[in-house]
């Protein structure tokens, strides 16, 4: 009976967790972490906020959780991209659109993750999971110099100029403080994603695409 | 008489407050922004840590004035750089190689700078100042499209991807915490910047050079 009590308390508290971490998500996904106060998250989850920090010693342990999370789904989403049919070279090139490609089309959770400053513990964060990307590129690279449609070069070295260039090229389109429209600018989505990716695959090939 | 004391009083102020600015950017020069301690500051300057606050409201926006101060040397720097006799793919190569350069000579400045985990006031100053980066290499982009030694391109887009390319970058080869010399990574610092240089003037050009 004893244990029974437990599990269904290891449940509940389980949901609850689960529940906060949603909600958190939500918040952060419409206004960045700035708009993620805990007594918004407590009321969406329908919890007391001290009931947060039994789940999560500080707001700013919560926001490394939630960051993990979802710039764990965006590393694998890069690792399937890069797992196509192609040559090196193709499947970089399918990678690195994805990866603008989704990150245009959730601009606030994007630049939540990738610029919005935030706080020391989710910075720490950011330079694990660059280095995520920057692992992943390195294998394709490496394959593709094996290939030979990568010319040799420190793989390790290029692939996290690949994450800078595409990180920080988006923090513009992506700001939500961004208003202005420059001259000749036309937000044009596809252009914008083509003129990145063609950078960063110039970078490395040395060949105008 | 009232007004004399005023004038040394105000001084007198701003005399500390330099003592205070010195005294941190030495602390961050050796340990980065986590060793810059009050209390450690304070000893250094010679003044209460009261003082400290009198000046600066929180440790938060004294570590962004220092940010401002030494970020905008470096950017005055590139600028210097960028300034050069010849093509704009020189200027660029010369002003990428110098940032590179200082930031290897002074390996823990350089990472506090660009990549410390620091705090939310510090991460704006940071997407600012990549601004001032980029609007420097926009133009020397610019002047290159003109001449005719770089192909048509979004200027405005491709700059920041140079920014994000060699910070990024420079974040593996200048973190602290780096201490694995990885097989076939002898860390010479010619190469390194050779590389980094190489990935970027590719991306612009899409010429091996």
């Amino acid at each position: 009976m004893a244990y029974r009590e437990t599990e269904k308390m290891r449940q509940r508290k389980a949901e609850a967790r689960k529940k906060i971490i949603e909600c958190t998500w939500e918040c952060v996904s419409e206004g960045g972490f700035r708009s993620a106060r805990i007594t918004r998250i407590a009321g969406l989850a329908g919890v007391a906020t001290g009931t947060i920090y039994r789940h999560f010693e500080s707001r700013e342990d919560l926001f490394a959780e939630i960051f993990r999370l979802a710039t764990q789904r965006e590393v694998d989403k890069v690792a399937e991209a890069l797992a196509v049919d192609g040559s090196a070279v193709e499947r970089l090139d399918n990678a690195l659109r994805q990866f603008a490609r989704r990150a245009l089309k959730g601009p606030m959770k994007a630049w939540a993750l990738i610029a919005e400053p935030v706080d020391p513990k989710v910075e720490e964060e950011r330079l694990v999971y660059r280095k995520a990307y920057a692992n992943l590129f390195e294998q394709a690279i490496r394959s593709g110099i094996t290939e030979g449609c990568i010319p040799d070069q420190d793989a390790r070295l290029t692939s996290t100029c690949l994450v800078g260039a595409i990180s920080e090229s988006l923090v513009g389109p992506l700001s939500p403080t961004q208003t202005e429209t420059p001259p000749g600018h036309d937000n044009n989505e596809d252009e914008l994603v083509d003129t990145i990716v063609c950078f960063c695959l110039r970078g490395l090939t040395g060949t105008r695409s």
